[in-house]
């Protein structure tokens, strides 16, 4: 059970890539797909297996292609505006006769003995006769059998995407089913004696099983058909079960969870039983643990349990295998090339997956890197796109321009960038900018000082500050003036007064009544990161009360948001800590206010950009203001009032 | 019943699109959306319908981070290299010791007392005991509750569309369910008495219904939930009564046909009673009988029957509208600069559509437009996209540089632009390049010496020609070294000999026996079109035979490809026509032979192009060349060989 082993490799991506796909290769894993055959309104955005060719004719017939009358084109030669000619209107049956025409519309048979039409607009219709002042070439206006598709034709190459046009044409060209690849069919099978199923289930030390869904869904967005195996425990003679049966109804199966070097671990153990393993471990980050074998002449993949570390290898090692599966083409990554906002460090002999925040901040793209903990579900959830770091690199500077790899649809010219001290005002706002603009906001969280070094280097749209002047009593206004004097275009606005102070869990079990208090050696506290407007006022406090930060239980404990903050005193992991009454209202805990501030935003946008004014507009109407208000501790009388200006 | 009537208007695109939004948004289409609840695992691709917030936090709990041991930090300070510390190691579930220490999994509980994780690898156990070599920071490698996500937060805002990393995220915040924006309900309801719905009934004069099959698959890729009405005929009332069922259960109804200008075209006159008809008739080709209308509060729109009609008026009428309906973004439209390989006229006035096949020919992208008229469904599928030429312009000349709008997912650098003569050789030659580079063969029949002008303008990558120098008896190459000879880096290649001759109706009815029979009052002939190498051969035989082509019937009736020769005679509309056996052969048709002449390969490519020598090994491929053959009269003995070069 306590077998501690190290990962069996650490590839580079590249050649870890190269050995897969030589080997999904070696074992015809993209030839002799299975076919299955299906009715043509069933078949969008199904591959053809095969040419597929007409089985008749398009148009099958003579057709008008036109309404007006179906003549015969010599009858009506000598036509002309001063010599019209009089057609005899026959019914539809009769028989044709010299001189004689047949109502038609669009798609009617040619009546025998017509060769042209004339369009209705060209025609005057008056006690059963038609007046002409126009000669028909012969066959103008017909469409004639064949025009379209010929019998015997192709009517869509092998290996092609059908769209709703092509639907249109096979069916006119006689078919009823058509002969498709089949949907790789793929089990994820979660693994780890950890998981639940169910939130009723989830206890400390247990973990929801998000992950098998989350690959799920991937699969289908790739084109695949899930299936998604019930929770196996770890035991490796289970696991192993299930892989096997797995394997017998699959073309490719996911094991999540169970690739690291843990005491559990036995994916790969049991893939080198039951076939070759060609993988384990490669040098990226996150997601190094994964597992790549071929089993039965099938793929099986080792998926690593952190979730933005099984998006990301899944993205890298499942998404390409399941669209060549198909014959379905690669999609195209778009990139753009944005600058980095802040620096990131990253290993040598490790390829490093960032994600960030996207946006357009006077005309540049700057990318501001989001956290890069693999088990943060939210860094993919916010981020616009992800820089690669490669395995060559040590880092990324602050200002270096560099490629974004861009997720999905997001539009990186409709998102606000926002980095500064987070509030949760914030998130209101950009409920709002969505609803009135179709803008989306992003938010990086690094503090009041980080927020006003983003400005100055225009790689923020937003940011939001609270920072006190020692010196004057007030907020903010002396630095942006020091630190924007450089900088064009920008201005403070004031969002709301806000109530600082200590939260503490309902009912202050430990008795704490104010910064005295953080001293005590029962007490352990929770702080906010330097540069935090929060963590400057609490210093500043400290301070004139003559407490050194040292005898602080837990001062060096920092988290990067009010929330975080109030999550950790809720988790029982700290007993205190400084921030906004409305984070402590939020989750339940008590407040003891240690005094108001105030709290703006700096906007900079270029001088013609009308978004300045749409947020004001949004910041002083009465439906943002209570939203805002009924979080607690909030006072919004003064909200888009105008603080500074460059 | 024969009631014929004007368009009620033709009004210009942008004006009709305005008219149609104005009203929509007067309407409230696009607010107070109807929602629906589905679980999580059923959300993806779905638009959230408000902000979605957190239940839980993420973790829940403090967990290791990393598989290793579990310490308290302050135990831990002090070890070094040469100081290391020795920790007891404790069995999970026993009460924490001072220097004790657990082993932990990622992802485990952190056990009461501990507060920092120590890696596998740095970490050597033995007898008991775990001996490290490093201190550990208080809260090293430890997830603490709320670090990913904090109770309360906003998790998505609304209208967002829903990922699979998403779909972890909700999961792990507590949601079991989400609302989303319903899809939007749409009827479509196939109108016409000609309509038939099965192959089996398809008579001359009766129509298949493939428009509403294709509309319905339309609208599931616009996201929408299509449901397909049983096809109506002509009958004011029977049509009134399905718009009015449908309206009851749709958010949107279609119908199609019945809005042209003929004898059976309700649609305007019905939508007229039901609501408000905004706009009957706007000025694009194809596509002018649109009718866009209101009906309680929902749009109704009567598409034309064409199938390419109805395609492209779905696009500029419906898309857009279904997109906004559920908060989804609007697809960005791709376009691409090229030249257009030959004139198109238009009508000042009237915004027309020309389907194109594109291709990136000596690195420049060309345009070849294919077949225009709206029945042309083939237009469609063959074409990589979309040139617009606008309602002030009376058309394109050839080498015209002009925008054009990409159609789904096909890449114009995979695309080989293939302008000339047909062949039937060429869609096997296709085949196989698909299958052995993932390119795509995209054929223009324009004749043999429409190909070598394409050649020599660089605006195809491949020509076949057949083209007999009536002075040396030789074919294609005098015309090539005449017309290419300030061209660089073509090469003419061989592909086969083929016969040519005279196609008959099996049987022969009427007795034709060779060309001299073509004077027969009672044989009605059908041409190729003037710089088709048929053509010319023809009208060289007809020559040394002393045959003035007036006195031929049908000489001046001319179509583009062999195929559609064969089946205008296999379908009644000409007695016989000069083509190659293969066509003949494909509709079952008997073949008069006349000769036997060489059909060969222009091939245009940059001097550092693989694809030349790609295009010879097929054609040199036994595969190939048996494939070719079966088609029946080609003779491929020296197919690849090199005839000539620039």
């Amino acid at each position: 059970m306590y077998k501690v082993k190290a990962y069996l490799d650490s590839l580079p991506r590249d050649q870890a890539e190269k050995l897969w796909w030589e080997k999904l290769l070696a074992v015809d894993y993209f030839t002799n797909l299975p076919v299955e055959e299906v009715s043509i309104s069933d078949a969008l955005g199904r591959v053809t297996a095969r040419c597929v060719y007409a089985r008749q004719s398009v148009p099958h017939y003579n057709g008008a292609a036109m309404d007006g009358i179906a003549v015969r084109a010599q009858d009506t030669f000598g036509a002309g505006e001063t010599t019209p000619k009089k057609l005899l209107v026959l019914k539809a049956g009769e028989p044709f006769v010299d001189a004689g025409c047949y109502i038609v519309d669009t798609g009617d048979l040619m009546p025998l003995g017509t060769n042209a039409v004339i369009m209705v607009e060209d025609v005057h219709l008056s006690y059963g006769y038609a007046d002409i002042i126009a000669a028909a070439a012969p066959w103008q206006h017909v469409r004639v059998i064949g025009e379209d598709i010929v019998a015997n034709e192709m009517v869509l190459a092998e290996h092609h995407v059908i769209t709703p046009s092509d639907i249109a044409a096979l069916l006119a060209a006689g078919l009823d089913s058509v002969e498709v690849v089949a949907k790789p069919k793929v089990t994820v099978i979660p693994t780890g004696s950890e998981l639940v199923a169910t939130h009723q289930e989830l206890k400390p030390g247990a973990i929801l099983d998000v992950n098998s869904h989350m690959l799920c869904a991937a699969v289908t967005n790739w084109g695949g058909e899930p299936t998604r195996h019930e929770i196996v425990y770890d035991d490796y003679q289970k696991i192993k079960t299930a892989i096997v049966d797995s394997l017998k109804v699959s073309d490719m199966v996911i094991t999540n969870a169970g690739t690291s070097a843990g005491t559990e671990d036995f994916t790969a153990d049991i893939l080198s039983e039951l076939g070759e393993v060609l993988v384990h471990g490669v040098a990226i980050k996150p997601g190094k643990p994964v597992v790549l074998a071929i089993c039965q002449g099938k793929p099986v993949i080792g998926l690593p349990g952190y979730p933005v570390s099984a998006m990301l290898t899944a993205d890298l090692f499942v998404r390409n295998v399941l669209h060549a599966r198909q014959k379905l083409p690669q999609p195209e990554v778009k990139t753009v090339a944005a600058t980095m906002s802040r620096q990131v460090y990253s290993h040598i002999g490790v390829e490093e997956y960032v994600r960030v925040s996207l946006g357009e901040v006077q005309g540049k793209f700057v990318a501001a890197p989001l956290g890069r903990g693999a088990g943060l579900i939210s860094s993919l959830t916010k981020s616009q796109g992800m820089v690669v770091i490669k395995e060559t690199n040590d880092g990324l500077a602050a200002g270096t321009v560099t490629e974004v790899k861009l997720f999905g649809r997001q539009q990186a010219g409709k998102t606000i960038l926002s980095i500064g001290s987070h509030d949760l005002a914030l998130e209101i706002l950009g409920v709002f900018l969505g609803r009135q603009a179709g803008l989306s906001l992003s938010c990086a969280n690094v503090g009041s000082m980080g927020g006003i070094m983003a400005i100055r280097n225009n790689e923020a749209h937003i940011a939001g500050i609270h920072l006190l002047d020692e010196k004057t009593g007030e907020y903010n206004v002396s630095y942006v003036n020091r630190y924007l004097k450089n900088n064009e275009s920008w201005r403070v606005v004031h969002l709301a007064m806000r109530d600082q102070g200590l939260m503490v869990l309902a009912g202050n079990p430990k008795g704490i009544q104010g910064l005295g208090d953080l001293v005590r050696s029962d007490i352990e506290y929770v702080n906010r990161q330097r540069g935090a407007g929060t963590r400057m006022l609490l210093d500043y406090q400290l301070q004139k009360m003559n407490i050194e930060s040292s005898k602080i239980v837990g001062y060096e404990k920092e988290v990067g948001t009010h929330m975080a903050v109030a999550a950790t005193i809720a988790g029982g992991s700290a007993d205190t800590g400084m921030g906004i009454r409305a984070a402590a209202k939020a989750l339940g805990l008590d407040f003891i206010p240690v005094g108001q501030e105030r709290y703006d935003l700096i906007l900079n946008f270029a001088p013609e950009d009308e978004r300045p004014a749409l947020i004001i507009k949004i910041l002083q109407s009465p439906e943002f203001q209570q939203q805002v208000e009924a979080l607690g501790g909030y006072d919004l009388t003064d909200a888009g009032k105008l603080m500074a200006l460059s």
